[in-house]
């Protein structure tokens, strides 16, 4: 089937002189997940991961993917007329020296550029010196016959209840940005952008509860381009008030056109796609910006955390619950991976508010842990036993707010090694969620707060500490974030981040413990102004696996003080063996 | 007089019809200090302070200089017909903005292009659109008739014994990078970067090693441009069998003229004057890169840290018999702060191969020490009492390493204050002393590990964790930092720093305690390449301040280890009642 597509859209490439054809994992929003419409990549590869970039030539088709998927990769490919190329892995070359190598000078690349961003079309067009850039090649589209629709879902409102502030006062402090750096236009296409300025929500991209639209801002109206279908009387009520004019999701390329010459028009070119810049008129002047709307997203109003604060306490009650299932049922052996993601889904699934999971469950049982973005095996599910550690990386959409927590849970007997490595994983966790900082700092300075102990034993983990976390929205959100890598963004009070920290040693064992927290003002003294955290995620945190005398008398303190707190506010949603559980979990730890 | 200069200068200014004078306090090297020869600020302005800019207008004549001079300056600038304009403090506009707003478009701001950095005139040029920069108006030099002359003392070699690597070998290092880079000459005006390159040193400029010259690197030749007085038979002697040709010093800018078009020549902005620059024909392509010989001096080699170790012995065995003296003559009202510095830099010249302060020393009682940059009063010293903390911030330059060490002693009783300030500022020391970190961190990364014991308590100090230093050379040295201030400079091995956290209570008291460090290979794991510090400074750390409680067990076997390893080091040196003090300074602290 791959090998009959790969000869269809080479019969395609040719009829239009193309050297080499790019296909993308992308949507026309650059979106953490896919519409099933807009798998474009695995239709033409067979390739079903959520990540990779397909070059397709006269006589080579490459598939580009990370470490996740090499195993997988090389099984779905092989026969297909694909060749795996692995990313990171020396050798191999990347995309851009791929097609510099295989086209001539002055030869054709073709793509769909209603699914590249304009940041990437510029990194090709700088890299790929003396070859045609052809943007409007969708070839895929020709090709695909049964091709799934594009979600009807309908959208809705989110509520002024649950959002503190009306999307008319959100456009207003967005125009307000505009006015500062002389925007006539803000062309938005991030949906979550989106979602959070008109204050809407959908269910078109799985476990981020958004909808296809795009926006465009002037200095005096609002628009929101949006499939007819998607709207209900009480969503048209709600634009209306809110002085938002919609327009079809299509007419965004023709409404774009109209925008007068000399106009300056601000837009994301990580989230735009190219084929809606190619369509503004060319004496506007385009001025790429950073998301102004993502900045004011990130710092969360009092209302959304009042929220927030419920919705964790929700959370925390689902898995305690589920824990007690865990282990509880462990010892039977009836318990495994998937069933273990699938049951903690029911428990969030039975709190109030309830949507949807945030992202797939990690559940990952022994050496299975060790791969930080391990999904388990549907078709095979590895049982748990009673002993070594269970590591679940879960999180919930609630109308309140967005969870992501990960727990490791010591399931019987443990080695020493695996409660020297949850200890330090430990320290490492409090040693960021427990710190003060000033006004002014990055997640690249806060991440050493966080390796800091951890480095003292000569031992680090090869992911991001923690990332920004919507408020029923995407559980990935910027732009902040923690991590070894420098980004010149600054905390600030109201912002929501992981603090995940983790130890994974190969065939052996992983550990990570994750909590969000939130930015609050702590003091102003001669000193400056200290920002510190509140943490927002409450269920208790493992006690079995510390090894007491690595502690701090301040660490032991901490982790004492949290599970008190875990206890005194999730024991009124509990009863029976729940609350027992609970009681046993939040025990203080003495030395 | 600084009325009749004024009048003088203005004279000069309307002949050559310019609306403004620029005069920086800079030579044509950008030094850290000032030949006499260069103090053309102070020659226009009367205000002897080592910071600050000077424009005068037709009618105005303004200094900008920052906080640790707005007295001094108000003081010697009154009745001179100058204003002072306070840096950092707002109402005040900056140099450019003034510039901006008193000079109409297309008027005419002159300066001195030989002591402009081509970085700061880059930056002059951008801001002040539509003025005309005129680089060629030294109208100092026409008014200064008793001018001081320039430094003539000889230069000497520093001999391989102490180098570990020759002169011809650094060259060879330097054009492989050229090469790798495509440069074919490489323009140096760093003296610091000269000296380290060519293997020798001089006395033209206060506390830096260094002599007045230039440097150019071809693929095949190296020239010194260099005032022959300077040079002796051991010099001539030592610069041919290195292959470097010498130059007067100003020919570089004849020779500069014959390079050919479309060569490619790189320099470093931030040390390379205009007016050098200006002489290079217009055709050669110009690279502005970050000096890589300061990349290749920052990182010592195993002699050159052999001799380091050595030179900070003997430091110890000044510092050891100065703090006896200090302590047994400050309860008799004897000692004040400038006589403690003119004693301690005398222990030091006892020492073998010492040949003068690193840098000017801070001698600081009492509140004195909140000011982290405070020189003592000459005229009027304050004296020591047995009481309360003493500051010193010092350093020597020994033909075998320059040393810089802070330590805060106490002389008497202390309060509660002082005492939990002193165990803060041990405890971010031996934070980021003690800790490890991955191959490729930066400054800005470990600034985190210093700073966060003492931000839990929120407090926190306003200078920089720590700076590069020379080898026999510079005392404040390049590329690598540890601060807030984000720069995109890894830590590497060999790389010498210095630690010095503070806490300064206005008017109250000051603690620093500062060690130099030396990056070091620690292990390489699954977990990827740590690196640590061995510590370079032996001299104790003040254990009477500490309060112990606030100590972890780990900090204060560090408090233990280290003062241990000093006795060790230094025991064999002293005698009588210096190494009773030695004795006593390192006893064991204990819970």
């Amino acid at each position: 089937m791959i090998n009959k597509r790969l000869r269809e859209i080479r019969t395609l490439m040719a009829n239009r002189g193309i050297n080499a054809y790019l296909v993308t994992t992308s949507d026309p929003h650059q979106s953490e997940y896919l519409a099933d419409f807009y798998k474009t990549r695995e239709f033409i590869s067979g390739f079903t991961g959520s990540a990779g970039t397909v070059v397709i030539t006269k006589d080579e088709a490459i598939l580009w993917t990370d470490g996740r998927y090499f195993i997988q990769a090389a099984y779905e490919l092989s026969g297909t007329g694909f060749e795996l190329y692995k990313m990171g892995v020396p050798g191999f070359p990347t995309v851009t020296e791929y097609l510099l190598n295989k086209v001539p000078v002055g030869g054709k690349i073709g793509f769909n550029g209603n699914t590249i961003s304009f940041k990437l079309y510029r990194e090709l067009l700088e890299a790929l010196d003396q070859r045609m850039l052809i943007s409007n090649l969708d070839f895929i589209s020709d090709m695909w016959k049964d091709r799934p629709s594009i979600p009807s879902d309908k959208a809705y409102v989110h509520e002024l209840k649950y959002t503190g502030t009306s999307a008319k006062q959100r456009i207003e402090k967005l125009r307000d940005e505009m006015y500062r750096i002389d925007a006539d236009y803000n062309l938005i296409a991030a949906l979550d952008d989106i979602a959070y300025l008109y204050c809407i929500r959908g269910n078109d991209v799985a476990y981020n509860p958004v909808v296809f639209s795009y926006a465009l801002i002037s200095k005096d109206k609002a628009y929101l381009y949006i499939d007819e279908e998607k709207l209900t009387d009480e969503l048209n009520e709600h634009l209306e008030a809110n002085d938002i004019l919609v327009k079809p999701y299509d007419e965004i390329f023709e409404h774009l056109k109209e925008i007068p010459g000399k106009s300056n028009l601000i837009f994301d070119p990580k989230t735009v796609n190219l084929a809606v810049i190619n369509s503004i008129n060319a004496n506007v002047r385009l001025v790429k910006t950073d998301s102004i709307i993502a900045k004011h997203k990130a710092v969360k109003n009092s209302t959304e955390l009042d929220h927030m604060r419920n919705a964790f306490i929700k959370d925390g009650v689902a898995m305690v619950k589920f824990l007690n299932w865990l282990e509880t049922g462990t010892p039977t052996g009836t318990v495994n991976e998937v069933l273990a993601a699938e049951k903690l889904n029911w428990f969030r699934s039975q709190q109030e508010s309830f949507v949807e999971p945030s992202f797939n469950t990690i559940s990952a049982y022994g050496e299975n842990a060790a791969m930080p973005h391990y999904s388990p095996n549907e078709q095979n599910p590895v049982i748990l036993k009673p002993s070594g550690l269970y590591l679940v990386d879960s999180g919930g959409q609630y109308l309140d707010g967005t969870t992501d927590i990960t727990r490791t849970i010591a399931l019987g007997d443990l080695t020493e090694d695996e409660k020297y490595h949850y200890t330090l994983t430990l320290k490492s966790h409090i040693s960021l969620s427990d710190a003060y900082f000033k006004t002014g700092t990055t997640g690249y300075y806060l991440d050493a707060f966080a390796r800091l102990p951890m480095l003292k034993h000569k031992i680090d983990f090869a992911h991001g500490t923690g990332h920004g976390v919507g408020y029923f929205l995407n559980v990935h959100e910027g732009p902040q974030s923690i991590s070894t890598r420098f980004l010149d963004v600054k905390m600030e009070e109201g912002m929501v981040v992981s603090v995940e920290p983790g130890v994974y040693i190969n065939d052996s064992h992983g550990i990570r413990i994750e909590n969000l927290v939130v930015v609050e003002k702590v003091e102003k003294n001669e000193f400056g102004e200290f920002l510190g955290f509140e943490v927002l995620t409450i269920c208790p945190i493992d006690t079995r696996p510390v090894v007491v005398d690595l502690l701090t008398d301040d660490e032991l303190k901490w982790l004492n003080d949290y599970n008190k707190r875990v206890y005194d506010l999730v024991e009124s949603h509990l009863t029976g063996s729940d609350l027992a559980y609970l009681k046993k979990a939040t025990e203080e730890v003495k030395r």
